[in-house]
């Protein structure tokens, strides 16, 4: 599994536990709700600084969400 | 301290415990030292396929990388 696949599997498992929908969680992060499907999807590449933003209305870190 | 600035924290510390040269990283990780420099000084807002390809030859994970 790559970095990208990682983070697809993570992002997903960390926003379901929130119960929150794609479109809540781009809400919380201030991203677009396809952007969000992209990543779900390990159809994207984002920076480093772009998977901090993801992580923080997690409350976890850009390490955690690249974590096996 | 920014993801960017841990991403530079770690890769100089485990770069340094192997006894590599930025040239010696930069050959092993195939980038351009000039581009070692640059994360080193928290210059650069990498991919995470990047940050991938730069922990490979240091034995840890992307998420290595990145973590407090």
């Amino acid at each position: 599994m790559d970095v990208r696949q990682r983070l697809a599997r993570n992002l997903r498992r960390l926003r379901e536990a929130k119960g929150w929908s794609q479109e809540k969680f781009a809400f919380e992060a201030n991203v677009h709700r396809t952007y969000v499907s992209d990543i779900e999807r390990g159809a994207r590449n984002p920076t480093i600084t772009v998977v901090e933003k993801l992580a923080a209305p997690l409350g976890v870190t850009a390490s955690d969400l690249l974590a096996n």
